[in-house]
């Protein structure tokens, strides 16, 4: 039977991992001024976790996409993200352009970057730092080095599994790395990418995932 | 029962919808080449859509966000979309800046809009006019006026009621407006902003929409 190993994740599942990790961070006085979804697959745990973090009567946190996929690097064209080889390509980046008056930029702003899973680790190493090198860069720039910039990381799932890059220490120790669960290194099938969404939600109710 | 007065969307519901209007673009040969979904409502159906434009053995379409926000601009609290005097703000816009090998612009590319509801339709025509507007001068600047730029519209429901502003008649006629649904002007609650998941699942479902 393959289907025992696959990790079947509905969509509710992901809404009560988000409403949790945001109940955690507001019990820790950390709300988010920004979101930042990784685009595709922290696009949707984003836009969840955003309603939960939002406080009656105050505007919604802005939610900015970053682009960011696992390109093969050597041509090879099977393999799971696990391969080596792989390296970031940007597709978007931050643009505050047109809310200027609001959001200049991440500088003295708690920033939360979102994404569905984290696996190698390399793709969230890589927002951090280059989000913290362009902050600081920015900081420089404009004379505003007493603001101090704070990034936390969420993931749906943390795959536990060795990690070919890491995270700044400090983040880590500090509980500013968010991951709802951390899970065997399975495959996880996320409902979005599902065929047939109602037998998906079967199994995953099946395997408690609902 | 003020119950009766809402509409309530399961998840799976809205996967089904994107599944279903995925099948109707790829059955008219229409697959886009980029995917723009509109924060933050339209950054869910964008990212479930794209896993059904999606052609074996081919890259993820690209996803961008924009970021537009309907502002009151008179100062008025109260009210909802409907309220006189709402305007759109931008608070993220395209960067193709760090994909120009693969991406340049979206001249002669077959654009799909996304957003999750077209209420009064003003994001909608907010968006569709200024990315024409953009490509236009994008393409006299660059002198590529025989590359034609083709935008479709995706939401999930149509509100079914007049509209304040219109999109272009040409797209509309052409079947590029494309909303999987056409609903009563009623209060639409989607599954992401559900307190409790399971017990709004549940009204979905005795309402059809599961």
């Amino acid at each position: 039977m393959s289907e025992v190993e696959k990790y079947y994740i509905s969509y509710n599942n992901v809404h009560k991992l988000c409403q949790k990790t945001a109940k955690e961070i507001l019990a820790r006085n950390e709300r988010p001024d920004i979101i930042i979804g990784i685009s595709g697959g922290g696009l949707i745990p984003a836009r969840i976790i955003r309603s939960f973090l939002k406080v009656k009567g105050e505007k919604n946190i802005p939610i900015q996409a970053i682009g960011l996929s696992l390109y093969e690097s050597m041509g090879s064209t099977g393999g799971g993200e696990e391969a080596i080889g792989k390296e970031v390509v940007r597709t978007q980046w931050l643009d505050f352009g047109a809310l200027k008056e609001h959001f200049d930029s991440l500088i003295g702003k708690r920033v939360l970057i979102v994404d569905e899973v984290d696996d190698t680790r390399t793709t969230l190493h890589y927002a951090v730092t280059e989000l913290e090198k362009e902050v600081q860069h920015q900081q420089k720039m404009l004379n505003r080095l007493d603001e101090p910039t704070i990034f936390s990381v969420f993931v749906i799932h943390n795959k536990d599994k060795p990690k070919k890059v890491d995270l700044p220490r400090e983040m880590l120790e500090s509980g500013r790395y968010l991951a709802a669960e951390t899970v065997p290194d399975e495959w996880l099938v996320y409902p979005w990418d599902a065929e047939d969404i109602d037998e998906h939600t079967r199994l995953a109710k099946l395997q408690g995932h609902d």
